[in-house]
């Protein structure tokens, strides 16, 4: 039975809604897919429950292909277990909670590694039980402080996560390759362009984890790629590392006055004018070193000042310091961080009376003024020299050398990255390109096993810790997307494999005829196993329909017009937009 | 392909679940079908994912016959549109509510009557749009004081809840049997006995309810049906009002010391004993009227003080109060109060002094000393005689007469029901019976849709409020109610239309031929579109496999064993405990 426009719930909008910022927003919701309820949370409509149920179909099979066995998990769970991983406090605003009438603390869970931990632990004790892996296609609840783009970041999801458990490094290394594999094929199966970046594992801890990111500007992650392959997410990106300089031969340190250099280039300016180096090279904004002050607040609220040095040419990328310090949040220092360190001269900052690592600093005969840990961009190597604050109101150092003059307590990649910016394989200089993840897989390794007490017998009956795998595929963004990649101006052009309808047939005018070659129309095409959606409207304008049409997005239209009497019908293709006459006969071999 | 239990996500329990209060919690967890995660909260393995899945493949297509649409709405809503509507405070306790980041008030819904209502407000507005039916398969949410029995009643739960909209009475009968009917065919289909009882619609408001209740021991809810067709929940119960009776000849109201008479047949002895009726009549509890104070909660938190007079026969039944004062709650009245209302005799509480009704009370020449609403047992007509308090310690009055010597306020279905209480449309005395609400249909009318400004234009260019009806049916509680219904002490016995595998394959045994020959069955029974669960494990005795399949209750099991090398299988009927020998080759005709 086809389903038929005149007793459907549907209801197409002529205007774009107010708040829809991207493409696939704005056709969802005017397509009559989507309607929102509040931020980040819609409702489903017939056809967007359609389109909705068929990714979910490709997933569930290529999951089953990866011998996943499918589970479901509630939503709302209890604190405990994400109490016992430290997940409760670390996801921080982002996770909705709540308290039952009894006053247990209850949470809206935003992914489930937990829960899913404890029932393998509930259940299975031996390795003979393992490998095994499990996944859920399920509802996610994240309250994100902006929630954006309509189903590309929802504060409620769908998402299908998939876990993995192992009980060797070898094992998990082959759960997470079936995952990955899994992956390549359901975003093949989508048609979408993919990128796999390594990427940082953030809070959820682990060992290796790979973005699958899809180019395209609505994209909210940035990545790079050099041409030899490297492709890694901003976050996980790693600075190439220079060798370290013989520094014999450097001169010595020298303090000079340095006032009215604002910026940078003044103080560039300033030392190639008046205090040229001797060989002849001149100073560049790459040679001075940026002494940023910035506060870490742990979860436990302690809140730490860190200085870190890049080359005067980069920016601190806070996003990328969050990573190295996560779950800890990042700040800049305020005022009243350095009216509390006077050893912090604003502007003036440098690697002297930094440092906490005394060991090191003594060997050079520094002594920290400040207590305060200092840290570098890996370019920082020993035997660079670098102009840099004095400590002193007014006064720079130049020719300061790393290893010879100042000691550092460690290295963070905390630059920001550039295009042409050489990857750290050697592969080339990167570009950098936006991106929206729509997968993210995980070695999790033994963490989430280790606190929560996973542990089976192996071969030898020792106890051993499972190590887990961890593999998420936003559902419903991966509609977002398809239908972001999938439009022109008129509305949406679905992909054969997840169309709301397979053939969308039309009957225009008001002739009987035409509405009873509509029927045989329908009846031939659905007797191919085809699904139709049949616009038998008796009062709408052929316009109306047409507009529709495009806009709804079923990749072939059937016009039944004035042709009818002839025994012709209209075949439209909606992505390349030719229209053809078919014998009313022929029009169902079409779809064989 | 079959399910191989060598590498399944299975593990059946020996030991019951030490919380499991009914068979099906019991049975359901321990064959590994769900398993809890907190109280009133599951999740779903394997198994019971395929049943599930089954049991809303049911409901869905007896939704489509009906011609209602499918929707999906979130689980995470707004305040605001419970807030208009009331339901925000009404629902007390039993709602989750949550603040997101930003503050806003929202909440897990407990069912979903005012978005849906808005989204036909956003989206229709002609009577031409309808009748619009529409539905959906959620999980919903409701914090249960008492989260018991399972999946019989859950804190998270699957739900099918439809929606009608019709702008005439008519119409709205029209789409209510639609669903009636619906649900009629779907219990069909599930093998589920159920009574359609008359029902209140309760904090729901409308004006006609009814509720499929599902008769057994394990139900929380108890009917009444008398022999000629009338059935009710307790709830909505009312009771056969007796005729007025004429008082003209009855001798005055006396007032007597009863002093020891601490309990109504105390009062009644003495009465008989001491002050005998005239005509020789023996007084009995049911002529004693008993006035029990109870104190109403609004939902604006105003206390207030009613009493209620019943038969001395009778018991108070809160349940039924609770539902005629609804959302107020109901207590009995404590110490404090009856301190601060000297006019509350205890124990001697009589008409006199009651009541709010000055001009009713007036004619009888009363004076409420008290003030406060004084309701009755609908069996308190005009002109029945009593013997009640006298507001004086130690004292009753004795044939005071209703209508003649006092006024009431209101009249009230406050009296518990009895077996043999006659059926008010006369069909009968009516027995008890315990039942599981298992659906329930409503017609709320115009309450949601005039509250929240749901009009469309009739045929005369008139805004008319839509009417609308409300139909639920809880999805994973009638799975548990299949389960209570089909089992044995060994496990359960899934009836066809939902068991998670058509047909359960057991190799038992070592030689090759048996698990040579359990894999010919298989693809022979799968070749008549059957699925298979098959237990290919190699390391487990037959007991063990017998044991788990007796358990996991799949109503055919086909046992390949020693027989195998003469080419003959045990066709084993879970239900009947019937075996039957079968020639491998017609094993699959079984299944045709």
């Amino acid at each position: 039975m086809p389903t038929r426009l005149s007793n459907y719930f549907l209801r197409t909008l002529r205007e774009d809604p107010s708040d829809a910022e991207v493409t696939s927003h704005r056709l969802l919701v005017r397509a009559g897919y989507i309607r929102r309820q509040a931020p980040g949370i819609f409702a489903w409509l017939p056809l967007g429950l359609r389109v909705k149920a068929k990714v979910e179909r490709i997933i569930r099979e290529e999951m089953q292909a990866a011998g996943a066995h499918e589970v479901h998990f509630p939503a709302l769970l209890p604190r405990e277990p994400y109490e016992v991983t430290g997940r409760w406090d670390e996801y921080g605003e982002g996770l909705f909670r709540l308290k039952d009438r009894k006053g247990s603390d209850m949470l809206l869970a935003p992914t489930h590694e937990e829960v899913f931990a404890l029932l393998v632990k509930d259940l299975y004790s031996s390795y003979k039980d393992l490998p095994l892996s499990i996944y859920q296609i399920q509802d996610k609840y994240r309250d994100e402080a902006r929630s954006r783009g309509g189903l590309l970041r929802g504060r409620e999801f769908t998402m299908k996560d998939a876990y993995s458990f192992d009980y060797t490094d070898a094992g998990l290394d082959v759960s997470y390759q079936l995952q990955r594999d899994a992956y390549e094929r359901i975003f093949s199966r989508f048609g979408l362009d993919y990128e796999i970046v390594q990427a940082d594992a953030g809070a959820m801890g682990g060992s290796k984890s790979e973005e699958f990111l899809h180019p395209t500007s609505v994209g909210e992650d940035t990545f790079v790629r050099s041409s030899g392959g490297y492709a890694a997410n901003i976050e996980a990106f790693r600075t190439l590392v220079p060798a370290d300089k013989d520094f014999t031969a450097l001169p010595a340190a020298q303090v000079f006055d340095t006032p009215n250099t604002p910026t940078i280039q003044t103080l560039v300016d300033k030392a190639n004018a008046e205090h040229p180096r001797p060989d002849g090279r001149v100073w560049t904004a790459a040679d001075t070193l940026k002494n940023v002050v910035l506060a870490l607040t742990s979860l436990d609220g302690t809140r730490e000042l860190i200085a870190i040095g890049v080359p005067g040419d980069r920016e601190v990328d806070l996003k990328r310091v969050e990573v190295a310090f996560a779950p800890a949040e990042v700040e800049a220092a305020n005022e009243g961080d350095f009216a509390k360190n006077p050893g912090l001269v604003k502007g003036y900052i440098g690697p002297w009376g930094l440092g906490v690592d005394e060991t090191r600093s003594a060997v050079l005969g520094e002594k920290s003024t400040t207590g305060i840990r200092f840290l570098v961009d890996p370019r920082v190597v020993a035997g660079t020299e670098w102009i840099t604050g004095a400590n002193e109101a007014g006064r720079h150092v130049f020719g300061l050398v790393a290893g010879r003059d100042f000691a550092i307590d460690d290295v963070v990649e905390a630059s920001d990255v550039r295009a042409g910016d050489p990857a750290p394989d050697g592969s080339g200089p990167v570009e950098l390109i936006r991106g929206m993840e729509i997968g993210h897989v995980f070695q999790l390794g033994r963490k989430y096993a280790e606190v929560l007490g996973l542990k089976v017998l192996d071969e030898n009956g020792k106890l051993v810790t499972v190590t887990m795998g961890s593999y998420g595929i936003g559902v419903t963004r991966i509609l977002a997307v398809i239908a972001e990649l999938n439009n022109d101006a008129k509305g949406l052009i679905w992909p054969e494999s997840v169309t709301p309808f397979d053939v969308h047939v039309i009957a225009t005018g008001r002739d009987e005829i035409v509405f009873d070659t509509s029927e045989a129309v329908v009846a031939a095409i659905e007797a191919t196993n085809r699904e139709v959606l049949y616009d038998d409207r008796r009062k709408v304008s052929p316009g109306v329909k047409f507009g529709d049409a495009e806009l709804i997005g079923v990749p072939w239209i059937v016009i039944v017009g004035r042709g009818a009497a002839d025994g012709i019908v209209e075949l439209w293709n909606r992505r390349t937009g030719d229209r053809e006459q078919v014998d009313v006969a022929d029009v169902a071999k079409h779809f064989v």
